[in-house]
């Protein structure tokens, strides 16, 4: 780890990929009655599941969905198309099964999660994870998004919410999110890492006007300007811009490559907790597969510094999981290829001229 | 038509698809509770199914799959990296369970048949539907691949195959194939149809060098001055050039798109069987979808003839259907989506500013 912090100790170190299962798997790969290669992507697919579960056979179901909800105190400057209040109101809808999320979810039999880990109204309901850690962040642009040990808490509540996923199963993690302006803070964090441009960091989120997008990236530069957050500490990036459910996110994912567990990245938040995790532990970069790219214009970025190609370019701008729990499925089939086909000796087919 | 045979007389008028029930469904998805438009092509591609099901409100599982399997005489010439056995091995292959349309199949649930429309060799086993037409098509390069009542049957053993599959529950028609020297019949079409060179058209195959390659396109540019295939007529085409396996394809997916179920495209093969269908009756278009472009440089020309977009992107050049069936869970999603999801309204969720 470059930063160090109380929670960050409970993660142990995070392990190189196992090459010698990726080698296994590879060669097994070219042994199954198809051409060589000819399975593409979904061979290297197979060749990375093998490496970061260290088993040439690897399994990924079911899938873990933790969707962490929280507000953003920047919202209040108007950088979204909806209103803060649909945050707790998305958060009933996720519990009630009738988000994009629940119906996609169902489809993959995933165990699906949804954490409070800042929503801004108090929420009750049976199924809800309640790990609220304040009632929403500070408005980034006036004073710093929260404080050193809510960044703390908020990653461990990520750490947390994996080891419940992986206790009840789970063999790939998929971290969603609900978070009215959330587009904001991501879109920070990715500039700041990646350095690109607020220009090519800053898009249209869930689909605002020119103008309001004009004003996003107004906000996020003199913000940048007034904090300095220190691009090489994600730490001070978390306290200064958040959120707290990228906080979260980012937990849940160093988690998940701790445990030697798959973890498909969704849209361009989760890139961004994603790309926070990777500097925090480089090796995270191995365990992570990009689910899609999305519409939102900074999410190339973000890719591009975990060094992934989308499985997926559908043109979504959602965020909720639902990106990568539509890729899900190709997770299944490169490890039902490796653990279903026949090979050419098994199944008497004739080798290659 | 523009084409009258006696077989294809048996297919009722293809209706353009429905018009109402495509509004229905996009002021459905517009009500639904994510941001306009934030599902992108998963949302066009709900509309589509609803307008393909003449039904707002669409359901394309299970999917039934029909791998037609029949060898080529041209493959004597050396243009395939396997030899022709391995049309009958993989026959028996997909019959006990071995190849990736199996694994792909079985993760998807879906009513998989195996077709012998023109294998070579004998062959014998209780779940093979045993509908062969010739022992493989006459060698191209030397005179016609077959007579017009061989390609009339090729074509109905399509459409009794699909008539089977609906009759068994299939919602959606995947078209497979299996058939040592396919890619070199294909191309021919391809490039005959869409008017491409043959350099563009003629790729690598299951994995060829160039100087087989090289070959690959003389052989198929003498065959086509030789014969003159009229470009306008399917019939004459599938004649002069075969195969068995594609003829049955065009069959099958004209008798899909008679009876409004729609049909995920796989590779080249079938991309190519799918072009010869719209070139029989124009309105097939629209009960197409592109599951995937694969590797095979031809495709692409292919795809941009029936004016469609793939959903994936893999590098596959497998066929068997494998690409369509991959391609699958992005149906049930998009139909998910429409019947499972809650409206702004039924959630109490506000809706944009």
């Amino acid at each position: 780890m470059t930063v160090s912090t109380e929670v960050l100790q409970t993660i142990e170190g995070i392990k190189k990929i196992s090459e010698k299962s990726m080698k296994q798997a590879k060669t097994h790969i070219d042994s199954l009655t198809k051409p060589i290669g000819s399975l593409g992507k979904i061979e290297a697919l197979a060749t990375q599941l093998a490496g970061i579960t260290n088993n040439p056979f690897p399994h990924v179901s079911p899938p873990g969905i933790a969707v962490f909800a929280a507000d953003h105190g920047v919202s209040e400057m108007g950088v979204s198309a909806y209103p803060k209040d649909v945050t707790a109101q998305m958060v009933y809808n996720f519990l009630n099964g009738g988000a994009a999320i629940n119906a996609f979810a169902k489809q993959i039999n995933a165990v699906l999660k949804i954490v409070d880990v800042g929503v801004a109204q108090e929420l009750e309901h049976d199924q809800l994870e309640q790990k609220k850690v304040k009632n929403g962040t500070n408005n980034f642009a006036y004073e710093q998004a929260m404080s050193n040990d809510e960044v703390n808490q908020a990653i461990q509540v990520g750490i947390d919410t994996t080891v419940k996923l992986l206790d009840e199963g789970a063999k790939t993690i998929i971290v969603g999110e609900m978070g009215i302006g959330n587009t904001t803070s991501a879109s920070a964090i990715i500039s700041l890492i990646t350095g690109c441009s607020l220009e090519d960091a800053v898009g249209y989120g869930t689909g605002i006007t020119d103008t309001i997008r004009e004003n996003k990236i107004t906000i996020i530069s003199k913000a940048l300007q007034d904090r300095q957050p220190n691009r090489n500490d994600p730490f001070d990036i978390l306290t200064k811009i958040g959120g707290l459910e990228i906080a979260s996110m980012t937990g849940a994912i160093l988690k998940a490559a701790e445990q030697k567990v798959p973890v498909i990245v969704d849209g361009f938040i989760c890139t961004a907790a994603a790309v926070l995790a990777v500097l925090m532990e480089e090796n995270v970069r191995d365990y992570l597969i990009a689910g899609h790219q999305s519409q939102e214009k900074g999410h190339i970025h973000g890719l591009s510094y975990l060094q992934k190609k989308p499985l997926l370019q559908l043109d979504l701008r959602l965020g909720e999981g639902t990106g990568a729990a539509l890729a899900f499925p190709l997770l299944q089939a490169a490890t039902n290829m490796l653990n279903d086909m026949a090979t050419f000796e098994s199944a008497g087919v004739s080798e290659h001229n």
